[in-house]
């Protein structure tokens, strides 16, 4: 070894004093720009630059030499400045607005304690956190027993089902593949989630074997229509394996009747998966839980509690009734430099198995530590108010002379408060329906003041139109 | 509307003057026991706790009501304690050890402003961050275009690259499934990551159709085998489509030889795709950037800066040389509420559809930060250093008398640090060596003094064995 070389030997390469100061100058940063300014009505919701005029106000490229230590705080300012606030009550824009402190500060030590999922030894709090919030969770859905895994987003965790399904059918894909199989066919409303066909496509079933059902006045899918299509799937030489309810979809918030579906997925033995993503949360609602009576009779449900929870960015549970070990039969590799049989301690322990994954965020503490924090009565709450502020919102809407639930003009109002900065909500179209906003108002940051601003502010922004 | 329900509607469930107060509490405690305490060597890695009395400890069990704020504050002490310290100098356990500030700011606020990946319009800041950073590590694999995107670890990055693979073979099976396709068969070293197998079999291609090429005595796969094996599978009936090398092996950190590997995926027209989850970083070092010769002509790299840049968990990105959109086309299903075409601003800025999900966590904040702050100089002398404690902990170990690279009392040495709680370092078997200790020692807080810690650790509690 060379004499140079010894001397770097020698000391570490971060000082973790200024470290250390760095840090927490940008945590009084965060506070500031992102937490108090960020969720002040009086501020705005995006400061839109057009992108060729914010790449050069961020100067993004990385160079060879390192910065000054104001110059990166400087830095940690502008990207909150120009960042969206998702927790400033004029975001109405997506499923994840508002904040919850509890969660965040859960998230913060996610994030210094950096670990994954997969083994005890390296996440000991962590996998059994994750055991008793999954437990917790499945108790909701009527379960007392079963398994589950959080995996990154609903979309994984609805794959994740239809993998578990295909596998439980046909166990002999997992090393034959798809070719071994008769063609499968998939079930699932129009107006579900975009990952069902996503995951047909990337599990090698293929778009043109998802089969949509028709969906009634209110596009609750048709379970008559489920059963003849199921039929015809059938004469048609395929095997149905799977219908993918949806319990809360994404454009208007539809709730499928799980118990007349359940019937149908008993009658030709099918495996029942709900899509409870956005949904999910009502199941904390005495009020509300009735949109899914029926749930508990399903395989599987997917719940993102980062959604109407405001869990935060990600928390999705993939829930499941199975006690037979099918996560880990259909998913496992058994690497033997993580999952070693010789371990001094109960090796059930290690779930990483599970997943197809093999680094996997610990996405339970935040969840855990907010439902310790406001009980199952404060989450229950959350739900209600959401539901209250929809209603006030409709019933208002429907009081205003010249306002319209839908809107041919959604772009340009779009635009105009983008560009002002002064709100952020969603449009699109549906089915043969023109453009209309669809406004997320579950954020436990939400009163009634800013339904009406909602509405007082498309009014103002479209009046000329 | 119930009188009752019209008066919560005033107030908003959350308090932000007690929401942040808690969350500087915990801010505070997040300093104090993970990162002072738990990056020093003078304690403990690990508070080791049977799994039943950490669970009584930690009191899992969430509730009907809320708890106080002071309980919650002890709640996230109790969980930093009991956690494993993966930022302190004695934790060899993992790829994931240690911590940089910097990083650790960015996730801080990436947390706090809580968006996804999939519009320029919810991620402005993101969408243009993340793309020049995957600008600036193509730059290294030396393409100078191409496309990219960051996912949810390495399994994830590499089971991307077999569906892209697929997918510019056989387009159809997007829409038709496997069953259109002829038999495919994947190439790979038995060393390589075991993302690979799970990958082939959540796919739906099966794990029989991953076919292990044999590797010398160094565990570098034998390119003159490769070839060998894609004739025998041709002449089988099945099509090869891809060959998955690796850049560091997870237990031995080899690097297969790309550039000849890449004369046979040439000879056969195969996809090579190159997993450098472990060793991509190597591309910093002008020193070591050797080991992943003929890595340009690869078509596709996966490398995690969560490992050995300490990024932070997770990082991984998936880089391709395709220019054609392929990342999209593969993986697009065109949901109208997220991917209107007629917004006032350039759709193609909306990458949402270039990934399988839907909500994507903003992954490259951390590493953008982290990279302003110490240059590409700064990450090369990671990687560097690296490097010179490994070569100077073999050296150790080959003049410390009785001390032997192999171990048959890897499991007692590793249960006893375990409950002393004084190192962590994990061991396994390979192929028909017995248990050894795979210890990885790339942290930047690592100095001399730990590399001598950790050898004289191993004969302390090995020594009446």
């Amino acid at each position: 070894m060379e004499q140079a070389s010894l001397c770097d030997l020698n000391e570490p390469l971060i000082d973790h004093a200024e470290g250390q100061f760095f840090l927490s100058e940008a945590f009084k940063i965060i506070m500031e720009e992102v937490l108090s300014n960020g969720t002040d009505v009086k501020q705005k919701v995006c400061e839109w630059k057009e992108p060729e005029e914010l790449a050069l106000l961020l100067d993004l490229g990385v160079r060879e030499t390192g910065e000054p230590r104001d110059k990166l705080l400087q830095r940690v300012r502008d990207v909150a400045k120009y960042s969206i606030k998702t927790s400033h009550p004029h975001f109405f824009n997506q499923q994840y607005g508002g904040v919850d402190y509890h969660s965040l500060a859960g998230r913060f030590l996610t994030e210094a304690l950096n670990t994954n999922l997969f083994t005890y030894e390296v996440a000991p709090v962590f996998v059994l956190m994750e055991n008793e919030v999954l437990r917790a969770l499945r108790q909701l859905v009527g379960w007392t027993e079963g398994d589950g895994i959080f995996c990154p987003g609903g979309s994984t965790s609805n794959m994740y089902a239809m993998n578990l399904a295909r596998y439980q059918c046909f166990p002999e894909v997992k090393s034959k593949g798809v070719w071994a199989l008769p063609r499968l066919s998939i079930f699932t409303s129009p107006e579900s989630h975009y990952s069902v066909k996503k995951g047909a496509a990337f599990l090698g079933i293929g778009l043109d074997n998802v089969i949509f059902v028709k969906v009634d006045d209110r596009g609750r899918l048709i379970p008559e229509d489920l059963d003849e299509k199921i039929e015809l799937s059938k004469s048609q030489g395929a095997v149905p394996f799977l219908v993918s309810c949806i319990s809360g979809t994404t454009v208007q918030g539809v709730f499928d009747p799980l118990d007349h579906i359940a019937d149908i997925c008993d009658k030709h033995k099918l495996w029942m998966h709900v899509d409870a993503c956005w949904g999910g949360s009502v199941l904390f609602s005495k009020k509300h839980r009735h949109l899914m009576k029926g749930v508990d009779r399903a395989n599987s449900v997917a719940w993102n509690p980062h959604k109407m929870l405001v869990a935060g960015l990600q928390c999705s549970a993939l829930l499941l009734k199975d006690t037979t070990n099918l996560l880990k039969q259909c998913h496992s590799a058994n690497a033997t430099y993580l999952f070693q049989q010789d371990k001094f301690y109960d090796v059930n322990l290690d779930i990483g198995d599970k997943s197809v994954q093999c680094s996997r965020k610990v996405d339970c503490l935040k969840l855990w530590l907010m439902w310790k924090a406001v009980g199952s009565v404060g989450l229950e709450e959350r739900v209600d108010k959401a539901f209250i502020h929809a209603r006030y919102l409709v019933e208002q809407m429907k009081k205003r002379e010249g306002f319209q639930l839908l809107s041919m003009v959604a772009p340009v109002i779009k635009e105009r408060m983008m560009k002002q900065g002064t709100m952020m909500v969603g449009y699109q179209p549906l089915g043969n329906k023109v453009n209309f906003f669809r406004a997320t108002v579950f954020s436990p940051l939400l009163s009634q003041k800013d339904m009406d601003f909602f509405l007082d502010e498309i009014e103002r922004l479209g009046k000329d139109l």
